[in-house]
């Protein structure tokens, strides 16, 4: 158990505001972000009763979980609060917000404190914790959101670090084209882990609050290697092993690296829901998380995206191969895929990014 | 106005977890805070009608404001909700307890969280900002609880930065000894802040809520000087007095230097309060801090004094005069204060922590 719980304490964000921070290199889910706000906005206008979830406080609370270190966390936090202040009586006394700001005991929270906006119009508070567990009081918040980041597991599924198990996942960094062990491994995993985020959201939203999530997902019954994410993680595979073959690392250091990070399909999510019953369905969508991008991927866009998941699985790559492997690993994955740039444009893309939406009952 | 803004900023306990932390070194404050738990029992379970408060939720919560970095604010935090939970019914639901741990945004949370218990029974959240302004929303809090915070003023006054006025206090870092003046400033400026305090605070703390503080405290009428702090202020100016005579230091630096805090007498708080008008007064007393020390001082004494002196107001030091400086001017104020030990011993050093407890109207 002690391998799990290394890798559940690998996940934060880089930390910090320097060059390879996360602060510095989140633009791309920015974009994707942005995708939401109208849907996002539409929802809490349509479906949300705001005026009466807090008659009584007139307190309106809301999670980010999984917000990193700032500053897409900010940006969102603020088109949700215009959008519930939309739907609140001008005539009433003057709500006041509270945003709580989750993530990762080992997040950097002070870059996320010293980063919040000055002019901000609510009350921030950091809450340290894994949202696979409870990180909030019973009924205590009316809207959760959080963006990619539920499709962390919370940990590497335990049959993968079991050398004698035929989940061992040789050679390969992801379940993409690896056994149906491995595949049913991380299928497992995830479910496991969307069981007790619903359950612990269930007793921390209000009834009539609303969780809203993005991660990433995959349209039922496609195989993860038609997608772009594919290539990539056949990629961080390919340059491991050719660092093992110079002697930089061993083989049980590669066989033993695997991301844990899952897409799941509407129908996959849909189910957990419906067996959590707690939770209506108001959205559940895939989306396209590139639909910013006007024209054919290049190289500049290859490398760019592959600064923001330097940034995102960095500290994964440190607590496994140490931090004097990071930007060789990385220089070396960039080279490759910008070779590969016209198979990355040329794969699947479009629908990989699943957005759901439910309302507490 | 930029100056008073670098002093504000300059004011959180040493960070971190190393040799000057303040994490390492504040067991002389757990001690003096040790003092009032059962007073703070028994403030608790005679004074709060803790079960009428929390009917509708069922969340009892709790905030300590300048909480640092740990572990001090863990055990009070610990002890606050023991006393709760004897008030509560047994045969009723379990309530469950929010704690807001609150310290200037540049405070280091990343060590208090990383540092909190494991086995706490309670929601834990950070709170980034000064408590002279508002930090939560309204009626959102039951209990809140301040030691050794409040006696550290919003800023330097400003008149001590105005070389041409009387309150330029040459050759001095306190209103210990110092012209009629200075006191006065340090005296106006801790009135602004406690008044701005109670303000916040009673938009925060719920009817029947209580409002703990512990800070530094002084008999109403006797001057600071017959204190044991005076000595050390003495003794902090005369060595910086003798580094500007070598060369290490400019005289501006050595007068501009003030130290913002300020010792206040219970019928001065009990007047702020009165005009404040949101709060009933439980309880006013001045306590020994020391009382613990069952023998006379000696010079150990002295050097864990100023270990926990040097990690409380170090940051204050390195803002004005750089990191370099740190380690020289501690260990020239520790030797000259070892040779005082006897001074230190027989000077007062009794009644000067004020403890007060108001309740919410």
């Amino acid at each position: 158990m002690e391998k799990v719980e290394i890798v559940l304490n690998s996940l934060p964000m880089s930390g910090g505001d320097g060059p390879n921070s996360y602060s510095k290199n989140s633009h791309l889910q920015r974009r994707s972000a942005s995708l939401l706000k109208e849907t996002i906005d539409k929802l809490i206008t349509e479906k949300l009763d705001a005026k009466n979830l807090i008659c009584d406080s007139n307190t309106f609370c809301i999670a980010d979980l999984g917000c990193a270190t700032g500053p897409n966390t900010f940006f969102l936090v603020q088109d949700i609060i215009k959008s519930v202040e939309t739907t609140l009586d001008s005539n009433s006394t003057k709500a006041e917000f509270l945003v709580f700001f989750n993530d990762l005991t080992n997040n950097d929270f002070n870059t996320l404190f010293t980063s919040l906006p000055q002019d901000r119009s609510y009350f921030a508070v950091g809450v340290p914790g894994s949202f696979y567990g409870r990180v909030l009081p019973q009924s205590s918040v009316h809207i959760v959101v959080t963006l990619a980041a539920t499709h962390w597991l919370s940990s590497v599924p335990k049959e993968l670090l079991d050398k004698s198990s035929k989940a061992w996942n040789k050679g390969k960094v992801h379940y993409s084209n690896a056994a149906e062990e491995v595949v049913k491994a991380y299928e497992d995993q995830f479910g496991r882990d969307m069981e007790k985020f619903l359950e612990a959201r269930a007793q921390e939203i209000v009834s009539g609050g609303l969780l809203v999530v993005g991660m990433c997902g995959i349209p039922q019954g496609m195989p993860f290697s038609n997608l772009a994410d594919s290539i990539m993680y056949t990629s961080m595979a390919d340059v491991l092993i050719q660092m093992q073959s110079q002697g930089l690392i061993s083989e049980e250091q590669v066989d033993s690296f695997n991301i844990p990070i899952y897409s799941a399909s509407p129908e996959e999510v849909a189910a957990l829901v419906e067996k959590n019953g707690c939770f209506s369905v108001e959205s559940m969508e895939l989306i396209d998380p590139t639909a910013w991008l006007k024209r054919p991927m290049d190289v500049e866009d290859v490398r760019q995206w592959m600064v923001c998941i330097k940034a995102t699985m960095g500290s994964l790559f440190i607590n496994h191969f140490g931090d004097h492997l990071l930007d060789d690993i990385f220089d070396r994955l960039t080279a490759r895929l910008v070779g590969l740039t016209d198979e990355v444009e040329s794969s699947y893309r479009e629908k990989v990014m699943l957005f759901f939406a439910l309302k507490r009952i």
